[in-house]
């Protein structure tokens, strides 16, 4: 049997750490084995990528250069981590895959088709069997990020308001196109209405 | 008026640096300015993904992870370094350009045409004016190589013969692809020979 293959989208503040805590703690209760991790990331090598997109250092770097270290990084996770795993009948959780790249970098940096395509051969066409957006007006979750003590704003959080309204499309673009495999949750309620709808999505993906 | 853009390829131990070094001397002399570079690097985002590639410890690196990597760092090498300082009209003396990711992942690694595919993305289209291919016989490439003293073999180096033959090959089949830009030199011959024939190129390209 093969395991599940759940993904947690949303921009920055949107809660998506908050949330992944709590499915964790959901699909524990409910006796499944499930495995955290998070893009860019999620191995060794993949990790060692991340670095290079997060360090505000690298802020010369151009949009296909971005592009394509978030598909390299991607590439080595689907094939370490991700497909073995789930082989093997592991149940994955992941903060974030491909329809960030398409958000952020097709939509937001204005790429467009490439970013899908480039993604598709980088995961051997993998995608996630449920997608939950946790969905946030751009200016409220910057506001959010911004009252937590001691957060150093990262190089993508910096970029201009302009940007996260593309991102923010970008997601509802997603969110049409795959209307069957994404969850779209107002991210504005509490924690426990948020989790509620989620709850029932993993209900039904399950079959508890 | 656009500068030149020339590329020098060919597997570890054909004399490309040798090469370069006779290139850059020639070009000065003849009172043309040009800049050497190479890949994966040329700007600092693509050295510290060059860093990645390179690094032994990443041995377990997918196949297509090392393809998006080497295209990320050209990517970046083609948009800050290499096309502004061709429209300022200098000359770009590049070791290695898209046709290695061609010959290495598209034809050792079997990725087929899609190295092609995202290199032309990554590079906006971009190709050398003029390309010396230095054409080694693989074993003696190596054999070269191991005689340097206290040359440590990195990460490519020590792939096994096999691939190598496919890199070869790969070289071969680009030469006739592109017989136009791409000039084939026998590398086993003394530097001496080897040069006359890239000055040939070079006399023709400059028009000097």
């Amino acid at each position: 049997m093969r395991g599940f293959f759940i993904s947690v989208e949303g921009s920055d503040g949107s809660g998506k750490s908050t949330q992944i805590r709590k499915i964790e703690e959901y699909l524990r209760k409910m006796k499944q084995e499930v495995l955290l991790t998070r893009e860019p990331g999620g191995t060794t090598i993949s990790e060692k990528i991340r670095e290079l997109l997060l360090d505000p250092s690298n802020k010369g770097m151009a949009a296909k250069t971005e592009m394509l270290l978030y598909a390299a990084a991607r590439a080595q996770h689907v094939e370490e981590f991700i497909v073995p795993n789930l082989e093997q009948g592991k149940n994955i959780l992941t903060d974030r895959f491909t329809d960030s790249s398409i958000a952020y970098q097709g939509f937001g940096r204005e790429m467009g088709e490439v970013v899908a395509e480039v993604n598709r051969m980088a995961t051997g066409g993998l995608l996630p069997d449920i997608t939950f957006y946790l969905e946030l007006p751009p200016e409220e979750g910057i506001a959010r990020k911004k009252t937590e003590i001691n957060h150093k704003l990262d190089r993508l959080e910096l970029e201009k308001q302009e940007f996260h309204q593309k991102v923010y499309h970008g997601y509802k673009e997603l969110c049409h196109m795959h209307a069957q495999r994404i969850m779209k949750i107002d991210a504005s309620q509490d924690i426990e209405t948020v989790f509620a709808q989620i709850q029932a999505g993993l209900d039904r993906l399950f079959g508890f």
